[in-house]
């Protein structure tokens, strides 16, 4: 293998190895386009790839060679045999070189490139695919309208960033099965064609050709099977899981399908699922944050002072920004609009959100803007400044309070001169959602927010019923299938919406990339359960039959969780769409530009699956 | 981590750890069923685990304990707390033990079991979870119908053999990945909700909600979107692709999805795909092999020698027979049958099985009757024994053609005393599979065929076309997207039945295991090629939109390959029945018992979809 070598080129590490041409030239390359180095000056050598960029400098024709690995430079010059197809080639055309490595001058060396001290002058030229004109052009990476880009992807994947992208999306999904197998996690899959789950989001649905008139589901989430999976006696179960939810276009989700590090342990308390799954996540965002730091041991916060906190499930926790409860301060003070709401309901409060450095009239005004945009009646602040000597409080609702309640409300705070905090009051569970984006946004417009981390934390204790208003009954809040804490008692309990449930969520910088829970193991604590949200026994038993039968002939205690995985690799690789991190996405419209799908189909297969199209509704 | 060791259960090397139980006893377990030693004799463990079996021995409880890992004997004797408890316990409860490791009396030392000089006293039992009368044991695993193995699939696979099989066939798939990440590829998904492909088997189909009376369907291979992936400039491609295909019940294909490992390669001949590719499979297979050899260096067996010598292009190598046109020995023959034959038909010939040991007449007339069976006249043979000195072929056929052509054949075939050689005559393109089978038989049936090795091979060279006799013109013989050998100088030429394929099948023990080819990525030669079985350019555009579109645009060589996962886990277990090595499989039916799948659904989820069920047909 004398002309295989390590290099660094765009995917370093994963270069295939070659015959040694010295023997037998291979048909299309002795190297890849990333693996020349000085060292080979001097070589024949024979690369294949795709017309990157020609340039035309002075009657030598310079074409940057591109292939999956990386670049390199051919020169030719209009001596040579290959000058005269050089002159040929266009932009994207796939075609052969043999030539000489030569070093190239030092004014000329690329840095950037791992193959930028050499070029390669061409002495054959072979075409072995020539390109129309291209309806979207790979260099440069000009910004193209998305229908071109999907319909042409092929095209738009030989683009560096999303190329980028979706072999780093490979790796760390590689990485996750890696640690996975570590942690002693073993890779299952399970069936795609299965039973339609009557919970949840919309299935989509497979009819039957064999049962004509029935239906097979394309499964949500493998939660079921996973759970049959520890029933069966196995014991750490994961998968990289594609699951199916056919939902309305958003633009957070993919139409379609995606996918989940989906796991699952037997005999297992909460604890061990956390000190399982922490150090493998945080050894995946280690591997590829770049140096960023990440948490290195999570946070374990419960779910009701996460919304007390940061007003969120969810929080980002790299702005530093803390709400806390200042309604004693307010409490039959001078500023009668919250002294009134504290007076008039006994679930009211009055939260403040602290501004560190927001302590400017304009910032203020421009947070009240926001608030009133965002449909409040405005959002009340005080912000400090020193006066001579003397830090003062300024804005109506100092004023209001008065000098003694104003600097209460500072010390509690921990706020000094130049700092603000605006407040929110009323009823939490009513006001929760925009106190948390108002502490979002005060903790971004301020540049509080270090963005250049990775904050991970745990969210614990969720509640397991929450208060269906509109039906005036008690509905799961979350898994109809996690173990409430406290068991059978606690649900035999007065108290059923102060029940938590063995429910976990783990966040990164805002966004949720996992969940999952302690499972009810117990026939008769998950009958007692569905009884209280309304389902009796015989509704369990034809929903989810497979696993409530199951349950009935030795079951281990059990938990697992899953991670999205599309949201991790956003994540890592720093994208914000979705699509720049799937290879073949659908459009936003759940139609797949490349292939053509949905179609309409032969009138014989609807036949033979028992089927008929209904006339569409005129519009 | 005192307490955790490294051991040989059922499913050595993934253990996980566990914490030391000196500082907090873990809820559930301090050591997996597998893991306890002699050395640990005097300690203090807890275990968790199902009810193996429980024996009364004169007042003693001997419950076996078992979990994922391993097995380990519980005893509680009438002193003991737990005594009470184990009284109770029936099989497959699940159950939480803590005890003092003792060792067993020498004579009571189970050999069988790691944990086997071991046992464990209870001094407290808690159930974790009851099971009710069993439908289906565990213990023994006595035969039971397939319905209520799938129906309890959950208890089936604690089933020591089918847990066995699984455990290895989540090995043998980790084990493809490893390699394949080793031999430079990388994994990428495809999509699996796409477009119905109008060739090939039947595709499931997946209703559109979005834009109703369309329809996705499920891929049967990711075919064009491994072509697509190498347009899109990646280098190498694998997955463990699922793949769909509606075809009726057939006894060696599961209904509804598979497993393949599916990969491709750009910038290769088909020499780059057989060296990377043989040291992957002879790696997977030697991993699983149980110390059986396998074929270091893979035959590469031209299709048409294979058809010749073995009657099949997947021949079993095991079965040393090679058959030979033994034809000028009967032209002008005594035999006036075969030689009527051969006069009057330009193709015919005769071909000989030889038969090592098979030389008495019971065997011969044995051979005779299963080809009456087989629907044939009969099976021409000779058999030689020595008679005083002389080495004589007996049977009719030697007495009709006389001992010298008798005794040419002999030296032909390399037969001696007591051997044997049957004979078939007429169109080879007829009668080759009837002399495949028939080699197969006398092979199997004279112990010939060396059980206890895997014999790999590669077949090549199979023809580009075929002609279709019904319609009086020329077809795909297999894979359309192939490269045809010469190019599109050879579909100029005369001879399109004597085209070969860059396309190639492995063949391990008589069964076809993976199958691939060098594709065509040359536009005008696929147009070409299509033309030829009369299909047009339009319909080549129509029908592949996707990837005819992208092979304008700069298209690499490349080829690739695809290896059914489901039967190389069998061939390596041992299994003969698909649902031997798959977790949740559907019954012949295509009818998922555990989930009840395929099931009817809501109308209005039918008219989301904008379909309607037609009413059944009347039986």
């Amino acid at each position: 293998m004398r002309f295989s070598r390590d290099f660094s080129g765009r995917f370093g590490g994963s270069e295939p190895h070659f015959l040694d041409w010295i023997f037998a030239m291979h048909r299309y390359r002795s190297h890849t386009c990333a693996a020349l180095r000085k060292s080979d000056v001097g070589g024949n050598v024979r690369l294949s790839g795709w017309v990157h960029r020609v340039r035309d400098h002075g009657g030598l024709l310079f074409i940057d060679l591109r292939d999956h690995y990386g670049m390199t430079q051919i020169v030719a010059d209009p001596d040579s045999p290959a000058f005269k197809t050089a002159e040929t080639v266009r932009g994207e055309w796939v075609i052969r070189v043999d030539g000489e490595v030569k070093a190239r001058a030092d004014e000329v060396v690329n840095k950037n490139l791992p193959t930028g001290e050499i070029e390669v002058f061409a002495r054959e030229i072979e075409v072995l695919s020539a390109a129309k004109e291209l309806p979207l052009p790979v260099f440069g990476e000009p910004d193209y309208p998305e229908d071109i880009r999907l319909k042409y992807r092929f095209l738009d994947l030989r683009r560096d960033t999303l190329h980028r992208n979706i072999v780093q999306r490979t790796k760390i999904i590689a990485e996750m099965r890696k640690r996975m197998g570590e942690a002693g996690f073993t890779e299952y899959s399970t069936p795609i064609l299965t039973a339609s789950s009557p919970e949840g989001a919309r299935d989509f649905l497979v009819p039957s050709r064999i049962h004509p008139g029935t239906f097979y589901a394309l499964p949500q989430a493998p939660q079921q099977y996973k759970q049959l999976i520890m029933m069966s006696g196995f014991d750490r179960y994961f998968q990289i899981a594609p699951c199916f939810r056919d939902e309305d276009p958003r633009a957070d989700r993919l139409p379609g399908e995606f996918y989940q590090l989906d796991l699952e342990m037997s005999f297992v308390t909460q604890d061990d699922v956390f000190e399982t799954m922490e150090p493998v996540m945080r050894g995946v965002f280690e591997t590829f944050a770049d140096g960023k730091p990440v948490t290195q041991k999570f946070r374990r916060i419960a779910y009701d002072e996460a919304m007390r906190k940061y007003g969120s499930d969810k929080p980002d926790l790299r702005n530093p920004i803390e709400m806390q409860d200042v309604s004693e301060h307010f409490r039959g003070s001078g500023f009668k609009v919250f002294a009134g709401i504290l007076a008039n309901d006994p679930r009211a409060q009055v939260w403040a959100i602290p501004a560190k450095t927001g302590g400017s009239r304009a910032f203020c005004d421009r947070m009240n803007s926001w608030a009133q945009q965002e449909g409040q009646p405005g959002l009340g602040y005080i912000f400090w400044r020193k006066e001579g000597d003397k830090l003062e409080g300024a804005g109506p609702i100092a004023k209001n309070i008065g000098e003694e309640r104003t600097d209460a409300i500072r010390t509690q705070l921990g706020l000094e001169d130049g700092d603000a905090a605006f407040f929110v009051a009323g009823d939490p569970s009513k006001f929760v959602k925009f106190a948390g984006a108002a502490r979002t946004r005060a903790g971004e417009e301020l540049n509080l927010v270090d963005r250049d981390r990775f904050e991970l934390c745990w969210i614990v204790d969720f509640p397991f019923f929450e208060w269906n208003e509109d039906e005036k009954k008690i509905d799961f809040a979350h898994n109809p299938f996690s173990m409430p804490q406290g068991g059978i008692d606690a649900l035999n309990g007065s108290e059923p919406l102060g029940i938590k449930a063995f429910q976990y969520d783990m966040v990164c910088n805002g966004y949720e990339i996992a969940s999952g829970g302690i499972r009810n193991h117990l026939p008769e604590t998950m009958v007692k359960a569905f009884e209280m949200v309304g389902l009796s026994r015989e509704t369990v038993e034809e929903r989810f039959g497979g696993l409530y039968r199951a349950f009935q002939y030795g079951a281990p205690p059990h938990g697992g969780m899953a991670a999205g995985v599309d949201r991790v690799v956003m994540l890592l690789v720093g994208a914000t769409n979705l699509r720049e991190i799937t290879m073949f996405p659908m459009n936003q419209q759940a139609y797949d530009l490349l292939m053509n799908a949905p179609s309409e189909v032969s009138p014989g297969q609807l036949n033979e699956l028992g089927l008929r199209v209904m006339p569409k509704k005129k519009d």
